[in-house]
């Protein structure tokens, strides 16, 4: 699930925080992939980030159902650097052959993808005003 | 991908990242689930971490593939107490539909799913000690 965007880095990264929290998403973790490829390889790349959010409530109902589903926690959005613009990309849980083969917790997979969904959605309607007061 | 073991989770946690970074894995997350469940939702359950590795060298070039690889990064292992015995996970990036999808990265794929699985097989091969000088 992919959407692109004007706004600056900064503000998409602020966008992103705020509608997953709208959503119920806490953000668990953050890497800075640019800065950790310069670091490890001395490799240059666009600017990269990939937030793990994180549902409380939604992510214990899937553990009590499968407890493996850790290997799919956070639900990963990542903020790239395209240049001109800004793409956002969220995990979708439906992706996932084995959690699909968990029938019970196709109806939780399919509640985070919606509010993944909406999140994305509201990133997109965010807008950097034409003009700004001086 | 699964192994069990009758090691403490804390020994467990200590083979994994030493068994992680033998395979070229440094970790760039962690999350103590069940702390986070207790904090969020006043809920118990057993320990539960989710511990984020990567191989610089091998992202690096799947993300020149395909710059959407980020959602599916880091590689989490899981390590949770199961009572009697600790069981650890690992993920399989060619269980992703969209990783077999992109051919070119199949083979790096292939190599990390290699990695994790001698990972967790020298894991599995350390023992506490029957008999402990003291």
């Amino acid at each position: 699930m992919r959407i692109t965007t004007s706004r600056s880095f900064a503000d998409v990264e602020s966008d992103v925080r705020e509608a997953l929290a709208g959503e119920g998403f806490g953000v668990l973790t953050e890497i800075d992939v640019a800065a950790t490829m310069r670091a490890k390889l001395g490799a240059e790349m666009p600017a990269y980030k990939i937030l793990g959010a994180c549902n409380p409530p939604l992510a214990h109902r899937a553990l009590g159902i499968w407890d493996g589903f850790g290997v799919l926690l956070p639900c990963n959005v990542v903020i790239e650097d395209l240049g001109d613009r800004r793409a956002v990309i969220a995990f979708d849980p439906l992706d996932i052959a084995q959690v699909r083969d968990h029938t019970e917790i196709v109806p939780i997979a399919t509640e985070v993808r919606a509010r993944l969904e909406r999140m994305l959605r509201a990133v997109e309607a965010r807008r950097t005003p034409d003009l700004v007061a001086e």
